[in-house]
């Protein structure tokens, strides 16, 4: 921690509502997701100085506002704290937010409550990033192993991973890490799309963006499974003819099956050699994961999964049992930073690659920092690793990710590159924002404003409620 | 289905946020539950005719609001519903209760949602068992096996228990039914207390609890552990002493440990001979649970876990798995009645005993339903069985469970015996009730709604915000 942060404490906090009605062009619509408008909890951290933290987590619409709410249940926490003594001991900090005695019924460190607590973290590394004038993945390069592992709660992990166990393990990576670092400067990491296989699209769609992709020297390629194995079976075939042997194809069912079906689907789609199959089956089995694992290795398959995983405790037994062969984090879902580098010493422990999950909004300019950190300082390698990538939404961010030769190049901003545009905010705040309010008129979306009249017939039969808001819908 | 249930649908759905300042007492503290606040959203569904269904879940507190947001959020899907369409499949409006395409993303099926589905299922089941004019434990009895399994959704589950081997498990219980029910309707289900061990509790009011408890016949007590070792040493000591060797002594940590930690710490506890320990670690840790499970079992101690076990998929590992003894199902926590029923029908292909977890707010109402149809209908057995009680706060309850010689005795009101008295309700609502108001006023609690500032200084730099209650807390 360096001087200027003296004195320096949180003066308060917001968070917004935001999202994008993606759902209208079938972006991102997968097995179980066929409508997703891609969102965010946007939270705004404020201090008594000029510097603030952004912080965001991704949801896929009706759902932010709880997640919201939860922010608010949570803000107490952390409003009024000196940003010193918080980066001096943030387990404790994270602790905090995870463990209070009452909201932990109702997680824990699990869904909503969680994922607020990982926009809240996120903006609190973001801030602490800027206090140190550094991109949030130099911050981590920089750290002394001893100062980082201190970030983390042990609780629960430590029967497959110590907290000295994990120092030396970062000790140990120290030589190397300036030409890492540099080769990072000069190359970037390596990125595979999603953006040509969603489920909703078109074979003329997809066919016109493999190629375009392909220009463009994209050479790993990603598409949707689940819904029906001959359509499956068509796709994945012409997607493999359209892309050639050497290249890769992953593909993705979005939990859509049972651990026996999974098995038997995927033995179908083994004739396409896809490198893995993501999303199997529920993200809470962790047996299951193992079950289909162990059937589809034979096979040349591997099992992805981590998006929906909840916490470190599920990543943890997923890793353990061998149950995964590619690690797939996300930077929201788990409660931000601090529990998200607990995964990936995990992983370099049992030696499993980690290949974030990315698109969303803001996925794609958090994982990079993450991922960069992992290749200087963790796994040190960058085999069967890539990035998830795709290209929408882009435009609302201030410092977007950038892309060249299919690889993302370090941040230089300082800071977990996660601020949006004031404008973008505006127009897409839920329900209040300019763009949904034209939705509504047009009669494309229903204001769920409007959706809850809040009074009940007179005469009609029900308990009285002192509280004014207690009857929420009535036909 | 009835004839008398023709052409009711539902009209309309309330919830409303109830809290008891049980913290101001201690009971229910615990090693990481220290303050609890017994609550309950309370759902009422009503109809086009006279009858209403009730639905509880359970919290301890803060994180109740945000349980009322997500029913709000989930409302739409069940009013205006005929009730004989969604009988006839219930499955489905379970399925659209937990899959609501965007929804599920803040879940899918855990925390804060599943909590929110638990007390609409809930709800939904006490309706169909007034409509039906049965206690719900009578309803579920009565049902043909087949009707029964269809109102379980069995996605996810299938590769360990099959709809059409449930059939068979169920059929198969058919003789000795008559007989096993009369036997419930003369002496009930056997009990056991938790009510003389909080954490909170001092040495003498302890011991005066358990004398007064086995002066009414109790033999099986509960008590917490897991904040001091000595003290844990020396509070088992003593109740060892008190009832003797023959009687029954569990203990409950709550998920204080990890893994290793709760091996070591069970060790020091074994000369007291408790018959198991309850949440050893985190509720998440299936793998975790069997090494403890598996270290602990030639001490002659179980490992009971539940009451935070998400949903019937972390159920069906823990089972499956061997990783528990005794399976503490939670009325609430998972999504109501029918995936409860999923959880048992599970629990007897392992052999599994099930001791449900109750106390809380309504949780000894619930479970006494769903234990006496196990044991009519499903086990056939009570050996190794036993039900949580816990005798505070019955008062706010129409029709309370009723105790008989340390046995609850079957409910005999239609229903699932979830609705509570219109005065109590208007008492404890949070934060309007009158107890809360009297609470505020006298400094002992604060009114939240005066927590969060909706504006922010001027002149402070801050992006605006158009939505005027985005700016959270300000210090």
């Amino acid at each position: 921690m360096n001087t200027s942060s003296a004195n320096v404490r949180i003066r308060g906090l917001s968070a917004r509502d935001i999202r994008f009605p993606t759902s209208l062009e079938c972006d991102g619509s997968d097995a179980i997701h066929p409508d997703p408008d891609y969102s965010c909890v946007y939270v705004l951290i404020f201090t008594n100085v000029e510097v603030k933290g952004h912080g965001i987590t991704f949801t896929i619409g009706r759902g932010n506002e709880l997640v919201l709410e939860a922010v608010k249940s949570l803000s107490h926490i952390i409003v009024g704290r000196d940003l010193k003594e918080m980066f001096n001991d943030f387990a404790s900090v994270w602790r905090a937010l995870t463990s209070d005695s009452q909201l932990r019924w109702v997680g824990p460190e699990k869904g909503v409550v969680h994922l607020a607590v990982g926009a809240m973290v996120n903006a609190l590394w973001d801030l602490w990033a800027k206090v140190e004038r550094k991109p949030l993945w130099k911050l981590l390069v920089d750290m002394e192993p001893e100062k980082l592992v201190s970030t983390i709660d042990w609780r629960y992990i430590g029967d497959v991973l110590t907290k000295e166990e994990a120092v030396e393990m970062l000790r140990s990576m120290k030589p190397g890490k300036e030409k890492r670092e540099k080769e990072m400067m000069a190359h970037g990491y390596p990125a595979y799309t999603t953006a040509a296989g969603w489920l909703g699209y078109s074979q003329e769609k997809i066919e016109r963006l493999l190629k375009e992709f392909m220009a463009k020297g994209w050479r790993h390629f990603k598409i949707k499974v689940g819904q029906d194995l001959e359509d499956d079976k068509r796709r994945c075939k012409i997607v493999r003819e359209i892309i050639g042997p050497d290249m890769t194809l992953m593909v993705d069912a979005n939990q859509k099956w049972d651990v026996d079906q999974a098995i038997e689907w995927m033995k179908e789609l083994a004739p396409y050699k896809p490198k893995w199959i993501e999303e199997p089956t529920s993200p809470d089995d962790v047996l299951g994961h193992k079950a289909v694992a162990d059937a589809l290795r034979p096979l040349g398959i591997g099992v992805a999964t981590g998006e929906m995983a909840q916490n470190r405790v599920i990543f943890k037994q997923l890793l353990q049992s061998n149950a995964i062969d590619y690690c797939q984090i996300d930077a929201c879902r788990v409660g931000g930073v601090s529990e998200v580098l607990s995964i990936y010493l995990m992983a370099k422990k049992f030696n499993t690659p980690v290949c974030p999950h990315a698109g969303g909004v803001g996925l794609c300019e958090m994982v990079q920092h993450l991922q960069i950190w992992d290749y200087i300082s963790v796994s040190g390698t960058m085999e069967d690793r890539i990035i998830e990538y795709v290209d929408h939404l882009v435009e609302h961010f201030k410092y977007p990710r950038v892309i060249k030769n299919c690889c993302y190049m370090p941040p230089k901003i300082s800071g977990y590159s996660t601020a949006m545009w004031e404008e973008s905010l505006r127009q897409y705040e839920f329900p209040y924002g300019s763009a949904w309010k034209d939705l509504f008129e047009r009669g494309i979306y229903k204001d769920p404003r409007k959706g809850l009249p809040n009074y009940i017939e007179k005469g009609h039969e029900v308990e009285e409620s002192i509280n004014p808001t207690a009857v929420l819908a009535h036909y």
